[in-house]
């Protein structure tokens, strides 16, 4: 039997089940770009950690980390011998471990009504999880890709990203990174343009190394840049991801997208908006309601311990911004393209509920 | 006698001559916000080893160094009775320490016809090149101020700016952080929202540590926070600096300020540019010639000595950005007020050319 590689370029996968070690193997994102390492967590408690300590994050990563974590509770309580009620508690700590990542919950909720079935059709459950994730970003990144061709031309693309949406935010392959990473397939991508993505850095720390595995053409630039480099026509689009994305195509992501969506409806180029069905939030008909998580000023006023700013607690620090449907060109997800700034809903990206 | 210092709340200056040891004291800009000290420099060496680590930036403040550095040229030529020949050297090493720096150079040539009447005499034009800015600030800021005030309404603001415009960037008061000033000596500050400003976090470290001494209550956001904190309402208006106006009000100041632009024309709020006369610029009619300083990828891709990006020369970094003169609200100079985004040109903003 052989030991799947997190780090392998073209397949990269911020989470495996290790079957050998019967353990999760994680890379670790805190330490990137300048550490290349995976953590093996073999208990509950070193998989909490990890999540808290942001080792592994992005909504669809996270929902794949909560199915594989309750086979890891479930291993650890057949070799410690806990009760029922030891393994229901590990399993919450693994579901509440970040309270605001929904998908860690959706994830564990997900398997835990095949615990009953036994820790061989949980691990099943849970691969196949991360397997229809990774069809729903390559299924996705091919209609944008052919979306983007079809609105712009058959040619290399100059293509403007934020935050990190590529492998390691998800099962792997990437939702706006996939379609980027599709592009780069059909020979389609001329250059990439990372903005960094202030406080955390996810655009420069991940995307950037990311794009690099793959040889993708890339800048990181200051957030600040990006509207310029978009004014200055140096750019053919923007893609990103989304945390949500409203009934009408309003669309929460990343703080600076929303930045971004502007500069593209001044020059009038395509802003693309990519992720799985499940991002898409047809209880929210707009994105009035949807509320902006503050996080801590510390994030905006230090770095890495060091002090940016007289006074560590002046940060104002909104986690996401919403960029309205009329500067959205086009919603994708693995069922297709919707386009709001036309008009369109995006009812159809979504699994007909019957 | 009493030695003026640099740091007094109120009155931070970071050039002046000091008498007493007939020396050049610098705020060293390097050092904020963590550590506030002051360089002493008695040496041609030493004054243009500082201008080159950036321990004083901001185009004003260079003029007034360059003026002030000919008195220190003059001042160690005498001690140790250098040659004419070596002396001009001397001066030309201040003028060229910081090639782009246009107003070092223009410091440096305001008082150099003066150097035929004895140091004295260079001392004097020196000291009235830096009171005529500090002048000149306090006059625009009184238009500023009335300038919004009367557009807003006659009430607290809450004000978004970028960069560092202060004291800090110029004589002392500042051009678009003047205007804050003057608004809070008035009463008419409620809050300041400061972009960072990245790459060199001139908003976090400087912005931020003028306002703090001043008591100007404040929060310092990423700048990709800047847009949707202007699109949700948070503010009233921006208020930016210059580094240069053409005739028809196209500005270009450093890199993120035409992104608030943007958000600021979306809204509907007021965009002003605050800089003396002499940034505007009439041999440009437009902001399409003026070049985009393109600076180390570094900047972008390491801080203090830390990789943020796998990769330290993908860094895509412009200095500048161009506003484009229809979201420019108004441009205010001690002369006055120009609203370019109203169809006006900039030309009554300058003394007038017999």
């Amino acid at each position: 039997m052989t030991t799947a590689s997190n780090l392998t370029p073209g397949d990269i996968r911020p989470v495996l089940w290790d079957a050998s070690t019967r353990a999760i193997s994680l890379i670790d994102q805190t330490l990137l770009p300048t550490q290349e390492k995976t953590i093996m967590c073999d208990t509950v408690d070193s998989l909490v950690t990890a999540i808290q300590a942001l080792s592994v994050r992005g909504a669809p990563a996270l929902g794949v980390t909560g199915a594989y974590g309750v086979v890891l509770a479930m291993e650890q309580a057949g070799r410690e011998d806990w009760s029922e009620q030891q393994l229901q508690d590990a399993v919450d700590a693994i579901r509440n471990a970040r309270p605001t990542a929904v998908n860690l919950a959706w994830g564990v909720d997900q398997v835990r009504p095949s615990m009953a079935d036994g820790v061989d059709k949980v691990l099943e459950h849970a691969h196949g999880i991360a397997a229809e994730d990774e069809a729903a970003n390559r299924e996705l990144s091919r209609h944008g890709a052919d979306w983007l061709l079809a609105e712009i031309g058959d040619r290399p693309l100059r293509i403007l990203t934020h935050c990190n949406t590529g492998s390691l935010a998800t099962s792997t392959w990437g939702t706006a990174v996939g379609i980027i990473r599709e592009l780069h397939s059909r020979g389609r991508v001329e250059m990439v343009f990372a903005d960094e993505t202030r406080p955390l850095l996810q655009g420069s720390r991940l995307t950037a190394w990311e794009l690099k595995q793959e040889g993708i053409p890339y800048q990181v630039q200051a957030d600040g840049a990006a509207a310029s480099t978009i004014l200055r026509g140096l750019v053919d689009c923007a893609v990103i991801g989304a945390d949500r994305i409203a009934a009408n195509g309003d669309t929460a992501n990343k703080v600076g997208s929303v930045g971004v969506a502007l500069a593209c409806a001044e020059v009038g180029i395509p802003f693309v908006v990519a992720g799985p069905s499940s991002t898409v939030d047809l209880s929210h008909p707009n994105g009035d309601d949807i509320e902006i998580e503050l996080r801590s000023p510390r994030e905006v006023t230090e770095l890495a311990g060091v002090a940016l700013a007289p006074e560590w607690d002046k940060g104002f620090n909104p986690a996401f911004d919403i960029t309205p449907a009329k500067m959205v060109s086009a919603v994708v997800t693995e069922m297709g393209v919707a386009e709001p700034a036309r008009g369109e809903t995006v009812q159809k990206l979504v699994p007909h509920v019957a």
